[in-house]
């Protein structure tokens, strides 16, 4: 989960924002979201691909929506409000991303109308699943924010931040299924939902820490087999539509990160990368 | 997941020694895992709660089975072996103790054999079953090892890390079933299983770092109803047949987290807190 930050743009643009303009009239099942955080993108990435009908409310960080702070005075965003109790008229908040895609997943089980699950039928193959989300979520998510937010001070160095992420990243592809393009094969699964908001962050890197680091095609040397199916599994990624209907124009994330990258933001993701703690 | 320090007594003893040899005979179903890891604990009670006829193999330090390491070359417990294929003649390894649990609880699905399951049926009841449990893994285990391992040249002083531990139990149990005994209730629970083996453990605030700050009976000022219903989960989980039989005796565990408490452990979760990390 992370939290708004207080000098961001107010509201979502390009096809983020077409996405949550249709999904603006009333709904018993709302996601209250900030366009900027990824975090609420792996929640209406998942919204998207199932096809569940749903109500997104944009949480302006400068005045919170006091019916969101009802149901969840945490505040936090991505937060789901969950329709329960006779005919759907009481609702009850969830929160923490994974859990409420995972939550999703299960309530939404008609293939017909909302396609095929998420998390693969074979209990080992989803407990499977279950560990390199887990991967995601403990070793690459933070270690993007560690070299995001690299400065001088650090106890590390920028070169030793970038080799941490690129080699969690270099391990969770190798568990990936060899043809591809996405982690499980053919299917696009939650283990792919659960990356896809940072890999689309990714640009951020060339903007502010001199380069990702990944090396281009055919310049991977003895990882070169290993980079290559990165990079199939990055652009089929980048390509499913709904990651790129959640996405907003790419000079308003520059615009957000900035104070990431000059470690100065507030948002509780930043605070705890900044102390060493884990993410909120 | 818990590495095994390379100075630990071999053996499991106790109540968990006479339960470990009850499940030593050969089985398709294999626990790899050292006696003192309380990650590997989850993962016991959970066995023993659902009465899954398994084979627990204890994992020594010094000279880690071949076998094992064949299976996962990490060589970190718990690891689960998991019979597939026909006639379960091959296996495959499960780590990360919260998914082995879900994954038990989903394969051993006959309430005949195996009890009731230990998440609830109801999709949100449990979506707030995980949120619990990732409160558990991601605050207050890591709080317990931040408060264990400090010593004077930490940059937070030792009162800093008993409030932190003591605020994360808080927030924990005031979510918790008014009347309990357990999180859930009546019904013994995932969520009281992944907070168990800490419990245990607790009793080593007491011998390494001058108590643990938890209130006794009637002294818990205006947190006295807070403190009361931790007391009733404390009691009737450490009550709980499955946590009793899973533990060896107490003063293993004190010659054990002796070098936790002076900080020179070097296993994985010691080295993680020291250096400010998600727990491995």
């Amino acid at each position: 989960m992370g939290s708004v930050d207080t000098s961001l743009h107010p509201h979502t643009s390009g096809r983020a924002a077409e996405y949550a303009k249709a999904h603006s009239s009333t709904n018993p099942l709302i996601l209250y979201g900030g366009w900027f955080c990824p975090f609420v993108q792996r929640t209406w990435i998942t919204l998207h691909e199932k096809n569940i009908p749903h109500q997104y409310v944009e949480i302006n960080p400068y005045q919170k929506d006091p019916e969101f702070l009802k149901l969840n005075p945490r505040g936090l965003v991505p937060t789901l409000a969950v329709p329960v109790g006779r005919a759907n008229k009481q609702q009850k908040p969830l929160y923490e991303s994974a859990v409420i895609c995972e939550y999703l997943d299960e309530v939404y089980n008609d293939p017909a109308k909302h396609g095929p699950p998420l998390l693969p039928a074979d209990a080992y193959e989803r407990a499977r699943c279950r560990i390199w989300i887990d991967h995601i979520s403990g070793r690459i998510v933070p270690a993007f924010y560690r070299f995001l937010q690299h400065s001088d001070s650090k106890p590390y160095s920028l070169d030793e931040a970038r080799a941490e992420l690129l080699h969690h990243i270099k391990t969770f592809i190798q568990e990936a299924d060899p043809d591809g393009p996405f982690f499980l094969g053919e299917q696009f699964s939650m283990v792919d939902i659960m990356l896809a908001p940072w890999l689309c962050r990714l640009f951020l890197f060339d903007v502010y820490k001199g380069g990702l680091g990944i090396p281009g095609e055919g310049k991977g040397g003895e990882d070169e087999q290993v980079w290559q199916r990165w990079r199939k599994w990055a652009k089929a990624t980048e390509a499913r539509q709904s990651v790129l209907d959640t996405l907003s124009e790419r000079r308003q994330y520059i615009d957000a990160y900035r104070r990431y990258a000059e470690d100065t933001t507030q948002s509780e993701v930043a605070r705890a990368t900044r102390a060493g703690r884990r993410l909120p």
